[in-house]
């Protein structure tokens, strides 16, 4: 799948999706998040060649996703850490993995529970809802032309009712 | 990349991303989202070739995700729907457009807005927090073994701390 395919579609949805590169990705950036920093342990993780590891991490330095720096401790090693771009990627990992949870996994059988560190407690589950505190369903989502809606009959034919 | 690279790997938010199939899956389910039901219309809005879009749907539907069914106005035509299933993706497709408003296209030059129709209130940015109603950041996560965490050791080289 080329990711120039989704550069032309004008939506912050495609250029996420078109930035974030691969389904790998969302993987590195889930063990990031749960503290793996070194190449070594990204690929136990997740069993993944070293050349795919290798473009995969180079991509998300590209993108401002990670850093690529030497470890603080140990100036012989190179440590790989999220950039605050790449922790913003947490609630959409989180919602996909909660959606995994209910419609995949079951609830009650969830391989993984997210805590929060400081109280103990499980997270929420993340759910919609509007700048006025109203819950908001999945029906009930209008899409409309934003500021960048440059070419609104572009927009309109791609993002909006 | 083989959809079953990540079938092994113990954890809901692998196993979402195994069963959405491909950034298409995101693209032709914020469509849905948006009113869209027709071959035609997914066909126009995405650029996508009608063999791809052909498996894409097949794929769609097998997992649960959307439905085939006739048009209830016009038995000729075909429509696609999505099912609760399809529908409670909504939060990871709204979270990943935040995240590419913010970071790609710049919160002011959104080029599409999400609204509540019923109030007209913009949908609020999507924030972790926990059952007690704290705010977690993306340090504060623990991934802890759930219920489903048959194999502890593999869990714990996979998904947790």
């Amino acid at each position: 799948m080329s990711r120039n395919r989704f550069s032309g579609i004008h939506c912050s949805l495609a250029r996420a999706l078109d930035q974030a590169g691969d389904w790998w990705t969302f993987l590195i950036v889930r063990d990031a998040l749960r503290g793996l920093e070194f190449f070594r342990e990204f690929q136990a993780s997740l069993g993944i060649a070293r050349n795919i590891l290798t473009l995969r991490l180079a991509q998300l330095c590209d993108n401002g996703i990670m850093t690529r720096t030497v470890h603080p401790d140990d100036r012989r090693r190179i440590c790989y850490r999220l950039t605050e771009k790449g922790q913003e990627l947490a609630p959409a990992l989180v919602a996909l993995m909660q959606w995994g949870d209910r419609w995949i996994s079951g609830t009650d059988n969830a391989p993984v529970i997210l805590l929060n560190k400081g109280t103990g407690a499980p997270l929420s589950r993340l759910e919609l809802s509007d700048t006025v505190g109203e819950p908001v369903s999945s029906g009930e989502i209008r899409f409309s032309p934003g500021p960048g809606a440059a070419d609104i009959s572009a927009i309109s034919n791609q993002c909006c009712d």
